[in-house]
């Protein structure tokens, strides 16, 4: 519970950190600042977004895992496949 | 003149485009909703900011190219290194 | 059984494939080809290799899940750190 | 001219490791090796091949530049797009 708890708090304090990173962003472009500048800004959230999303795969992973082991063939299967897509978005995004 | 506007406005429009996303990600987080379906919000994210760095990139080549082109030796090569960094940056990001 | 076997020979010839893909790329360099043509070359061999990483995971994910699940606590939390570093190393790579 | 010369050797000189990883690799699938290791080699082996191509790309806009900035508009158009359409490639895979 607790634990479930830091995680859910730790990754609304990242994804906050990022929208915020966004809008300054936005007033680099709008400042037409210098691009190389924006730039380093941008894949420094890129960054960001990826490790919330390794952080909700991680929790995803120990907290849904005991459940889909339990289930039956067929939705253990659809659950497993889900799990592999989302991967596999990330891997590629 | 209107190029650079274009490329200005289309780059800010894609930016707030990406921050509410960021901001309804997080309210997904704070409802607790299912995790491979904040995840594919995630990745789909990462993926816009990625086109907004795309054209950054884009528009730095085709604006500041003939500058660097003219520019002599020493500055040159300061500009095309960290052009080059910016684009590792970004490719390992 | 047939499964695995099957899993496993498209990844030997997925792999046999990039193998001799990279000679290729080799070849151009040596010979001095036009730089964007052997980069299109690379960029599409990193994605192939992509495709083998997402067929390892998701065969470790289908076979060694409920292993996994039947484990005792230390191991299991072994073997899901395990999984997840893996993951991430994919994701940052 | 030098210069020139010690790039492409570093590149071949990296492409012929990458090329012999490969190969250990499907010889680790061949042998059902654990997953996990053999991922880590592939993680491993995507980042050596997206070096290579960030070498490439660097020594393309510090040859290709200068030719391209005295090239007339619709030329200088088509080379400045086909760079950009190359690094687009690259951050995407």
């Amino acid at each position: 519970m607790t634990l479930v708890r830091t995680a859910t708090s730790d990754q609304l304090t990242m994804l906050r950190g990022i929208e915020d990173e966004i809008h300054s962003i936005a007033r680099m472009v709008e400042q037409d600042q210098y691009c190389i500048d924006i730039l380093t800004r941008v894949s420094a959230a890129c960054r960001a977004l990826q490790s919330v999303a390794l952080a909700l795969l991680d929790e995803h992973v120990n907290t849904c895992l005991l459940d889909v082991a339990r289930a039956d063939g067929v939705e253990r299967e659809a659950k497993l496949k889900e799990a592999s897509d989302a991967i596999a978005r990330l891997v590629r995004s």
